[in-house]
């Protein structure tokens, strides 16, 4: 199975024909109509096997987490994804593989309706390199740089999930029972919150996606808005799954603030806006939590329920650290 | 030296302002401003150490190259190069290594009049995957698509010497002399050929870059167009260099067929533009040579100087032999 076999049976159904695609996979380069009026969000990220996901991850998990964490990036600018393109670098040609890594990107594909216009397959260590181009209109892209002191700090959904569940993993716990199923696949199927970037565009000053951890991911729109952060522990949104799971407050706290791949979406919100920017959130049907406040004062605070300050002494995960 | 530090170090110099780049590296995405009545042109290239170039090669070279196989691919489509993204896979921090790379980087990307406006670094076996966008106005591209019976295949500069370079390579030859350093640097740096597809956007009927050799690549074309190729192979346009490398005519002739990593543009022009496509090469210094026919019979058929047909076994590089 040579290369362009290997695009056709598997990639080219990802690739649907819609008026913004002039021309899709199988040119040189596609073709794209892009919307007057609006500027275009690009952003790339690379997954390799054993760093940014687990090695016995299920290649569905992998197609769909490899479009998932930029597909959040668009989500975090208040963009609308349109297309990406996808570089693949695999070891062999493995077709049950390929269909399950097909058939997961394909998923989120059609999820988020964004169409897959072109890349590149190649042979060596598995690593997946995705371009997700989405478009706002000019002048509305959320961006980190605008959070204002007494600006509410909002996340969606839960924190701490996906953290659990790689540290279950990496002392070899068996994923057993639903609980740790369910945190399991908040650490492999992340959900982009494209819908909620869109509906609080307008209403929000700043925003990022939480994939380094609150505190790291947080802690660039500080610096970008030159603001600091009171973040209250005991507000932090909290499964069910992840108390059972990490029961010691501390130990779960940890993981909420410094542990990553979450996932959400944290904006800044200002107070004349929170109640819109909630209701905004449930008709999406997600939850929308206030879990402190934009300060003046520089650098990231966290406080416990009687007002006392909290240390944290990892920042979160980097790349090279 | 973390991820953060890196960019700001090595990749934040090859961001600069410009109109069309309204926010550039450093948020979730970049947000970038397209041109009013024009397509967007993308492509995406993956290049792994050892398979799409030697592992001896320069750092500069591989950052050179990198970002000239994605831009050969808007050259083709008669696009002109706008911004990039990077993907960068380092098994660690290597400073000179990074220096090195970017100012190869660097160098085309000012040659060529391109932005980088964003990427990933991860940690992993060396691999570089880079996204181009470019933009052609609406209607105007040049695709593989449109070669009809009648039309001269021409071919930029000449082929077969980044063949001949990756030959003695392979098999362990010291490159000695001017003239095997030419070949080298047309194996190392090729040049995109982007001035030539825009002159030539409104002339050419249907084009394509030489990636995988000029059999492989005519091949694309002459299928996506319905038509067939006779290729004189007396007039494959060939380097001084490469005569003296390979005095052989059919061994010399294999390489310029099946060789590939020639990045030169190989079109169809209709008759009737035949010397004004000349013309419109020869203003930017480049030859342009006619190296046979679009015929009616499917297939690419070779013919030596006196009309005899030739034979040829090996259909060119691919990835997934």
């Amino acid at each position: 199975m040579d290369e362009f076999e290997l695009i056709r049976c598997y990639f080219a159904p990802l690739s649907p024909a819609r008026p913004n695609v002039v021309l899709g996979i199988g040119d040189d380069a596609a073709l794209l109509a892009p919307a007057a009026g609006h500027l275009l969000a690009v952003t790339s990220d690379t997954l390799i096997a054993g760093r940014h996901f687990p090695v016995d991850t299920a290649p569905f998990d992998i197609g769909w987490k490899a479009l998932a964490v930029n597909l959040s990036d668009l989500a975090a600018m208040g963009a609308r994804a349109r297309w990406f393109t996808l570089a693949l670098t695999l070891p062999d040609v493995d077709r049950p593989w390929l269909a399950g890594f097909a058939a997961g990107l394909q998923a989120l594909a059609a999820d988020a309706d964004v169409a897959l216009v072109g890349g590149d397959t190649t042979r060596g260590p598995l690593s997946v390199t995705i371009t997700a181009i989405g478009e706002v209109p000019a002048g509305r892209a959320l961006r980190r740089s605008g959070a204002r002191p007494g600006d509410r700090i909002a996340v969606s959904g839960t924190l701490g999930d996906a953290a659990a569940a790689l540290r279950q993993w990496q002392r070899g716990d068996a994923v057993v029972g639903e609980g740790q199923r369910r945190l399991r696949a908040r650490l492999d199927r992340p959900s982009p919150r494209l819908a909620l970037g869109l509906a609080l565009r307008d209403l929000a000053h700043a925003a990022i996606d939480l994939s380094d951890g609150l505190a790291a991911d947080l802690g660039h729109v500080l610096d970008a808005s030159g603001v600091g952060a009171a973040i209250q522990a005991a507000r932090l949104p909290t499964s069910a799954e992840l108390l059972i799971a990490e029961p010691d407050a501390d130990a779960r706290q940890r993981l909420q603030i410094a542990g990553g791949d979450d996932y959400e979406l944290c904006l800044t919100v200002p107070a004349s806006r929170w109640i819109a920017a909630q209701q905004a959130a449930a008709t999406l049907g997600l939850s929308l939590t206030d879990i402190g406040e934009i300060v003046q004062t520089r650098g990231f605070s966290v406080y416990d329920g009687n007002g006392a300050p909290l240390r944290f002494t990892e920042a979160g995960y980097r790349h090279f650290p």
